[in-house]
């Protein structure tokens, strides 16, 4: 249950901050890209079109931190390092799927919005 | 429905740069504050803590290009502006919340993984 006091939109509630973690395009695609599945570095790099390796770096390392993606580094040669979504990072998965899907389902309206924006807004 | 074509992991798909554009703090923020109510500028401006005025006024007009927020200038002395959600600002209504929600939920959850892992990479 979220305590009454809590406020997302102030700037001094601590959830604010935390919004703002998983916010953010680089998490949420590493998050939508964790969905259902246990991948490798090398795995995620090749699946997140445009990421750059400190990029990718910093994303996990910033997840890990807060809780959302677990790391395991098996002590094989070559090293294996995989990632997977925590308990805590899997109680965000439905919203963020939710929202590629949006992106995926609603990219034609804003597209088309876009245009007539700046169509209306070029004379 | 989904085109099987799209893919929001992909930088060159469309709606790589659409998930691009309703991630971001700000966005996410003025999104959550319009949840439910048409709003002045100056509403919003004392609603999200911490939004300087340049910041406010770009994501409102980014958000307005793009579809999500219709803005209504009313002629009257002095003048009036609203922002309100635009149909397809609403059909991204429910997923916004959720994320609000979830932030303020799990805000805890979150400070505590941090300051865990904190205390481990401190050693």
């Amino acid at each position: 249950m979220t305590a009454p006091s809590l406020n997302v939109l102030s700037q001094h509630c601590p959830s604010h901050r935390v919004l703002e973690m998983v916010t953010g395009k680089w998490s949420v695609l590493v998050l939508y890209a964790l969905r259902g599945s246990t991948l490798r570095y090398s795995e995620l790099e090749g699946t997140i079109g445009g990421i750059s390796q400190k990029m990718l770096t910093q994303t996990l390392r910033e997840l890990e931190r807060n809780g959302l993606v677990e790391r395991t580094a098996y002590p094989v040669v070559p090293p294996r390092t995989e990632y997977r979504l925590s308990p805590l990072g899997e109680s965000l998965n439905r919203i963020v799927t939710d929202l590629g899907l949006w992106a995926q389902d609603h990219m034609p309206a804003v597209l088309a919005a876009r245009q007539d924006y700046d169509r209306r807004h070029s004379k």
